[in-house]
């Protein structure tokens, strides 16, 4: 226990500085030198990632961080090791994805684009996380985090660069792979003692409530999340608005579901606190895409309706048949919502024309381009292949099975790995614990100096 | 009670979905159809309306969710309802305000600026919900919202269309409406038995902390709030920099005159919580005006003033005299600083001349334009009206007036509405109390899987 | 007790009022009457400084309040009191500020940019305040920012003005300033008897996880801080990326000292509350210049070491042996980085060259334009020293010690001052205590009507 944490932090930060050293510079938007006399300030690529990024950092640690501190004695854990493994995600992720896609005269050119994606990249094991939450030690969630990016980053690849899939906020390469690549660690990490429960695992009205906020700043930011990437102009602005109308119908339908499961009509905070997010999830992959303001409406509703009834049904069954115990219950927030996305962004293509985008259509499906002549104009983009409607839609739909194969196998992989014996796994007493790793009383003196 | 709330939520969405089928479409900045090889991205609305509709949809949910959590027993139906209320609001006002504002070609059509004021409506409804906080089932709340949006909408239409008052964030349309219409439903909704108060109606220091912190989160965004429909330019600039001012100067006098009202000198916390506020209120009216910064000082210093004797005598008084039950103390934060901002209003115009304003003065006052030649590069008004400022005054007096007379109306008629059997309206000895809505207790068993 | 705050208060707001009157316009971009025909409203300052500006504001309020809110009977008072200084210094700082750097013709000339500088200015005072957190009443902190305002101002201006510092976000001119000054206070304020803790000095689990919760804010919103007042484009590009890296970095490093330091290898939620963000200051003083990534991340790493061995052996040494009780450890967090920093920004000025910063160097490094022929289209700047790499880094050394020398003594004179008999500091039993301030109780009744 003693010095595994440190001992792991200190070699990975020393492997990292070095390879920043060897390898990062500043990209062209950073560095001093690159600036001629004629480029124009305001045009720094900072001013249009900062303000959404922002926004997305905030989702990540305090949304995320608050929404995990559900348990009464485990809170300082999920809010720090949500710190921690997000961090070290970023930092990790910088140097995969920099090697992928901004690796060349030997150097990774580093401005606040890549740390956009780093942090896309870093959440993917927040989620995952998720499903293990309180069972694991900081160690083995480092590890994961060392497993999962570079996996990540290889389906990420696969996605955008052989299949092209369209999917500008990540539904599947974001959310079905964290959400399969978790399940498949938390199947091998199972704990058949735990099958009904563990005494520490509680909440209190005070833990439930910081929940409930974090839930809120996820609500709210996710819009930012769903078009950070999206082309700006009109596609950005349909992907803030349709994210928007999504959660909004989204957080309606899971109150009226919460309460209908239950037998006095009592609504259960964790449906409030997940399904009222789900539809988030469920416009991702279209979010940017002409489904028409009812279409977004419909498509939150739809994640709502699968995430209630996944907390309610399904986990419950995958917890006793298959072993799967997934603590946050991913599987219905990112997993089910998910492939609703999916099949969303196959009915979306399936259902787009160019009567309906415009010339736009070729700049959000490059690859229909070729069909026709392109207004030199408005696009950028040099067609490589050509495609239907019809096409495109199959190669969603072998983007999530793509996804889906690698995350679970993955998953399982490195669950084994986490199983080694030395990653100081907590006992079946110290699951959702903060004992172990903090030093902390309910009413402990101040230690800032004896 | 079993089946009322979901049955009401799912026959509203159901509604609404079948509502935004039939007439809601993209509008022009959302509409990749729309457009063109010469429209710049950057142009697209998105970028001047979603950096300030962000703050505003944390003030809604976070900062006001967190305000109104501040008793122990109900704290997860403070900050859910808020949520629901809110989301519901947000998404008849769409259709509401869309009829109104949006409506040709037999479409409405929809972009973010329709949802950052579908947030300002649904604001009204979540403040007046403060004056029953507690006292009312959620089915009454989604009543109350379904019969005050369309009032609301009708009284702006009214002011801004015919009165041509000139309110650039809302201090009459928004804060006043939104309180006399609470005090009208709470009038109507009067508890005999809880003249004395009620057992349950207790805070704790953490809940009364998280109170606290909501109130910053209000704080802060408070000047976008103000600041996001002034013009842009110098306009929007007075509107943020007035507005900080007088939440800054008004809360320094907070502090001042809670501590004088105490015999000990002690601060209570009620006034920090809620007359820190009221400077964003009473500078609303006239945010983007000349008003001079000790002007804004001096607004801000009143309203707290106001706002700190209504808590201490005239809430009791009410509560006493009149039958007025105002839970979160509405008339103090929205009803009395709104007076003091439409005075303030009425004193800025009255002061106002070409010699402050220059040609801006046409701008800020379009329906003085017509006395004089307007340059034609600055205006896009075409003045229907000649107004001296006197006029103006007195039509801003009539705006308060009308204003004052239909949200009281209305509340009334809503209260009536809401005293019917079937909705669920809680018994006196639960009011304040979770436990009818929620599942909870105070040290409760994880439920995400069993 | 009963009249001395609102006293002081009224009088203070009394005489601010007075002076806004008498001294205070609008500047050029918040007067209407300053707008031309060919003013394009876009270009008004407001668009460059309300972003970033929300976000310091965030941190000021949210970030900074939540941090100190550790303390299990002390929240109230920790977080509204850092509300009710915080607000006091913005006012005073625009009148000192505006003096020295915006009066002419009889006029201070008021904007957000003004705004902006003045909470720099107040957050020094809340940071000292954390020095003598729960040891000093209110009456005393206003009046440690009635006397600290002022002579940071002198201070910032002879950075400026005369040792031309550079110091792109205030790691000397705010960071070392506030805490020098802090200890200084807290020197001359020794307690005694709290040699060995004080029985109310105690956290809870939630109050150490909502300080978490202010580290987080403070954070997310570190690199806008540090970026804010950088040169628009790449140099503020840079001071947001190395800030980032270098918090990230600081972060990691944190998690691994803080378990190296205890036998168990168990977590300091001080370090984890404190210690992550020294890397913020750390790095801020060369936040935008070329130090590359690596060097970011080093910096990064060296700002959670000082400051994590700080809490653990500087601050107990400093306490028994100087009489330093620095009760939020400021020494660690501002002192001991703002060191880091200031060494850092004296090597990244040895290593600057026109080969890595282009013609860029000038604009960085203004006094060394000299030197060469100035690009004419590139720099405004017109340089009136001619100085050598080794002469800034001198100058940057000189900076630092002129910072110590009059921070400490101002410190020191200060405290002598709050050592009056009729300024309300409360005695050692009621230290740590919300009781002399505020109507609380742990299960009180709400107060709104009686």
């Amino acid at each position: 226990m003693r010095c595994r944490l440190p001992t792991l932090i200190l070699l990975l930060q020393g492997a990292l500085l070095a390879m920043f050293i060897v390898f990062v510079v500043y990209d062209e938007h950073a560095d001093a030198a690159a600036q001629s006399n004629t480029t124009k300030p305001m045009d720094n690529r900072l001013y249009s990632v900062f303000p959404l990024f922002k926004d997305i950092h905030a989702m990540l640690f305090v949304g995320l961080g608050l929404l995990l501190a559900f348990m009464k004695l485990y809170g300082f854990s999920a809010m720090a090791f949500n710190f921690l493994v997000g961090n070290f995600g970023i930092q990790w992720a910088l140097l995969v994805q920099g090697f992928f896609y901004h690796y060349w005269d030997g150097k990774i050119h580093l401005g606040m684009e890549n740390v956009l994606n780093a942090e896309f990249a870093s959440v993917v094991v927040l989620i995952s996380a998720g499903a293990v939450l309180g069972k694991t030690s900081p160690v083995q969630l480092l590890l994961m985090g060392i497993l999962e990016i570079p996996l990540f980053v290889v389906n990420e690849w696969l996605l955008t660069t052989y299949l092209k899939v369209v999917d500008v906020s990540g539904t599947i390469a974001i959310h079905v792979f964290a959400c399969y690549f978790g399940l498949g660690v938390t199947q091998i990490l199972y704990r058949p003692h735990l099958k009904s429960g563990h005494p520490k695992e509680i909440t209190t009205s005070m833990t439930d409530l910081l929940s409930l906020l974090g839930t809120f700043f996820l609500w709210i930011y996710w819009p930012s999340f769903n078009a950070v990437l999206a082309r700006p102009g009109d596609a950005q602005h349909r992907a803030v608005l349709n994210t928007f109308i999504a959660l909004s119908s989204c957080t309606m339908t899971t109150f009226a579901l919460s309460s209908l499961m239950n037998k006095k009509g009592k609504l259960n905070l964790v449906h409030v606190q997940n399904a009222t997010l789900a539809g988030g999830v469920a416009v991702g992959a279209a979010a940017d895409m002409m489904i028409t303001p009812a279409g977004a409406f419909g498509l939150g509703c739809l994640g709502a309706m699968v995430c209630v009834f996944g907390f309610q049904y399904l986990t419950p069954f995958l917890s006793q048949k298959l072993h799967l115990q997934d603590q946050c219950g991913i599987h219905n927030l990112h997993g089910l919502p998910g492939i609703v996305g999916t099949v969303g962004s196959i009915v979306a293509i399936l259902c787009s024309s160019e009567a309906i985008y415009g010339s736009s259509l070729y700049e959000i499906f490059p690859d229909r381009a070729a069909e026709h002549d392109i207004p030199a104009i408005t696009s950028t983009v040099v067609a490589e292949t050509e495609r239907s409607p019809t096409d495109q839609a199959l190669y969603q739909a072998a983007g999530f099975g793509v996804t889906f194969a690698i995350s679970l196998v993955g998953g399982y992989v490195t669950g084994l790995l986490l199983k080694m014996p030395f990653l100081g796994q907590p006992p079946d007493e110290f699951c959702f614990d903060d004992e172990p790793y903090f030093k902390v009383s309910e009413s402990q003196k101040v230690t800032r100096y004896p």
